[in-house]
């Protein structure tokens, strides 16, 4: 079977209609909308490093938008559109119905056409997809614009995709294989929060990357992490851990003013946010428990370990 | 070393003024240019598939930016940007440092930056692509646009790069490692081909599928493919294989009107253009060599083999 015959049986479906052009020819085309900026990303899934071997192909599809959809929704950007490159050791149609059905789930949940990308043999089964999307010209939530003062907050529950990739068969392992990017929420703070960043190496790692890009330090206070009753029972430590430097969660971290973050709550949201610190002009990351400073020994995701 | 320090070492260098935000957020930043339309494109070198393991790394990374750019010059399109998905092995600074400038030279020569990517340790080095381009709205050349009467048109020569890679070391092997996307005059061609693809699978495949989208059929004259001296020398049933079933070659394949060609050939080309033959309403793709007919048993590039 050719790359051509397997992209017509398995990626080929109906497309947005806000897609001029999408799979099957050189390029795809897309009119942008009026006074928008291109959003776009680009996110590689490995087998055995990103997911276990024997992961079940949908969760693959799935996760392989999702983590590029968060991506999208940490700029505040609506995301349109996806391509798909795609190295597979060899044709198993029973995996191919798997991943592409979990891949136009995650699509069609947030409104996104697959519009192309390619298909290849290779030893070793990689997924790269590049994500795109849209925001309002000059309302893009970078990294850098965190400000003294401001809240430091989070969406949903952080650890829990750690925690899961050390428990499998635990029924958070849901929140392993199917990440939520929080779109969402990602466009409900465009114009709120002062910086964004989603949560995939760990949240002491991706906050420090704002508090870099911002200057800026902050103080987080353990006891308001927000944890799944499972990691909540834990020893302090561990759930630390799995809070603070387990990647994977997919979560969203902001930094808000006050007053915008009334303003935030204000609003019908599909995720919970809490606010766990303060932005500082420390230019460090340092923790309290209680009122009380703590000192931890954390480690985020390293690409090359 | 993380990721981090990968990127900001080998991957992050001055952007074009017309990208927004590159390398260092969630996702990179572009503002349309006013009635333009996106064009973009994604493509995959596999270690071993798409280039010989010893490949010179900087060949690897000029390859991986010119495939990509080729398939935006296949649309009549101007390239703006690229985002790469990196996934190698292990962290080895000279082949980052060879790879890095390739991409780089690529990049240069055509204009266009690195605005993001991913960079992930796998055990199969593995390069995804993805390019971005702009094109006035509604002036992309598709492969669907072929008349009858039109001729078939191909840039520069063919089989190089098949050839090249049946004898590495040959000076051809430039034309393999090195192909030259056809930015210029992909970009002439706006409103005067009918339809355009690029050569990357083999001229007989390539043009297979304008005909296929199009609804139309050719006849392609083999005395007038233009080939290197060396493949000249070869026998027909040789020279014709590689010069119409060899891959990798990036030239233009296209269609055009008479009248079209003769406005083409007044402006000045950076490379010379061809007519191999004639569009038909045969459905059929079929050969003839001063005037007898030919039967070929061809194949072209098979993804899956």
């Amino acid at each position: 079977m050719a790359e051509f015959s397997i992209i017509d049986t398995y990626f080929n479906r109906q497309i947005n209609s806000s897609v001029d052009l999408g799979v099957g020819d050189d390029s795809a085309l897309l009119t942008p909308p009026p006074n928008q900026q291109l959003v776009i990303c680009a996110d590689t899934l490995v087998a055995g490093r990103h997911f276990p071997l024997d992961t079940n192909p949908h969760a693959i599809g799935w996760k392989s938008v999702a983590v590029n959809l968060s991506d999208i929704a940490a700029m505040g950007a609506k995301p349109q559109s996806i391509l798909l490159a795609l190295s597979l050791p060899q044709i198993d149609h029973d995996w191919l119905k798997g991943f592409s059905q979990g891949l136009y789930d995650c699509c069609d949940q947030f409104g996104v056409s697959l519009i192309g990308g390619d298909t290849t043999q290779s030893p070793h089964l990689t997924i790269s997809v590049t994500a795109l999307g849209w925001i309002e010209a000059g309302q893009a939530v970078t990294r850098s614009g965190a400000q003294i003062g401001d809240y430091v907050c989070v969406s949903g529950q952080v650890g829990d995709a750690a925690y899961a990739l050390q428990h499998l068969g635990h029924h958070l392992q849901k929140r392993l294989d199917y990440p939520t990017p929080r779109c969402q929420l990602g466009q409900k703070l465009k114009g709120l929060a002062s910086s964004m960043i989603d949560i995939s190496d760990g949240l002491a790692q991706d906050l420090g990357h704002i508090l870099k890009a911002s200057h800026k330090g902050a103080i987080l206070n353990l006891e308001n992490l927000a944890m799944s009753p499972v990691l909540q029972d834990l020893c302090h430590e561990q759930k630390w851990q799995y809070a603070l430097a387990g990647g994977d969660d997919y979560e969203l971290c902001f930094t808000i003013s006050p007053q915008n973050y009334k303003t935030l709550l204000q609003q019908q949201l599909d995720v919970n946010t809490t606010i766990i610190g303060t932005i500082t002009n420390s230019q460090t990351l340092s923790f309290q428990h209680h009122d009380q400073a703590v000192m931890l020994n954390l480690n985020g995701y390293q690409h090359f370990a």
